[in-house]
């Protein structure tokens, strides 16, 4: 659904944001997020020149977030690396379809404006709290969650 | 949001669907709808395989749709030629996200689901009603469209 530079983008963020402002380095942040450090370092490149992540050099230094949690969306973070693509013209370049695209396109974008809406809805804070105390990155199981078989393991 | 190859997939079908029937070869398909004919061949391959497609051999045979267009879902075509992807195991393979999604993949993996439900609820049938009684490869302009000027071409 999403690309992988994207997906790659929205773990970075949520690292960062798990460090609440702590400046972390490309190594620290590659490491647990499983992003290759030449790949992240352009992730995070982008990420810095639309102002969603900083970095500070020096001892203590490294990235953080530049924006809040429950201020930054899925969406920014997909449009900052990979903005989902809109139909907007016919993808055939038929005169007939200038003025209003066909029914197929115009569902095929409909579908697109789904997800940037269900996107546009969710803030980082909202992927945090889901978690309900338990980091993404950093993850005690739970006793219960850790009694389970491995057959039990989630194959839907 | 969707593949190439969905989007050729679906560009088969609707000229099919609007040739109502009537045998067509790969060449009279490739046309109107823009599509490499080596590209399609392999699509209308994958298409027969599923069997929302036929071919019959001989003259007046060609490809022709063999489900009715009420009965053949948006999702019925993407699948056929390229599944939506849906996250079922954690992308990174932690033991800790091996029970149950994080929350950032759960939210990815539910625009997923949006998108596969929305396809799922259109159907072929759907996209020809919506053009009101135009086709979508074959599109006499209406008076009113034809007679608007280049420049208000949608651009949103």
């Amino acid at each position: 659904m999403i690309s992988q530079t994207a997906e790659y983008a929205l773990r970075a963020v949520v690292f960062l944001a798990e460090m609440g402002g702590k400046g972390v380095t490309t190594e620290q942040i590659a490491q647990p997020t499983q992003i290759p450090a030449a790949y992240l370092s352009k992730v995070l490149q982008q990420l810095s020149r639309v102002g969603i992540v900083q970095s500070q050099r020096g001892l203590g230094g490294g990235f953080s977030l530049k924006i809040k949690t429950n201020k930054l969306s899925v969406l920014d973070v997909v449009n900052a690396v990979e903005p989902i693509k809109r139909i907007t013209e016919c993808p055939l370049g038929l005169d007939a379809h200038a003025y209003k695209l066909c029914a197929l396109h115009r569902r095929l974008d409909e579908a697109s404006e789904l997800v940037e809406r269900a996107f546009a809805q969710t803030t980082i804070a909202d992927l945090m709290s889901n978690t309900k105390g338990k980091n993404v990155f950093t993850f005690p199981l739970s006793n219960k969650e850790g009694s389970r078989k491995p057959s039990q393991r989630r194959k839907s």
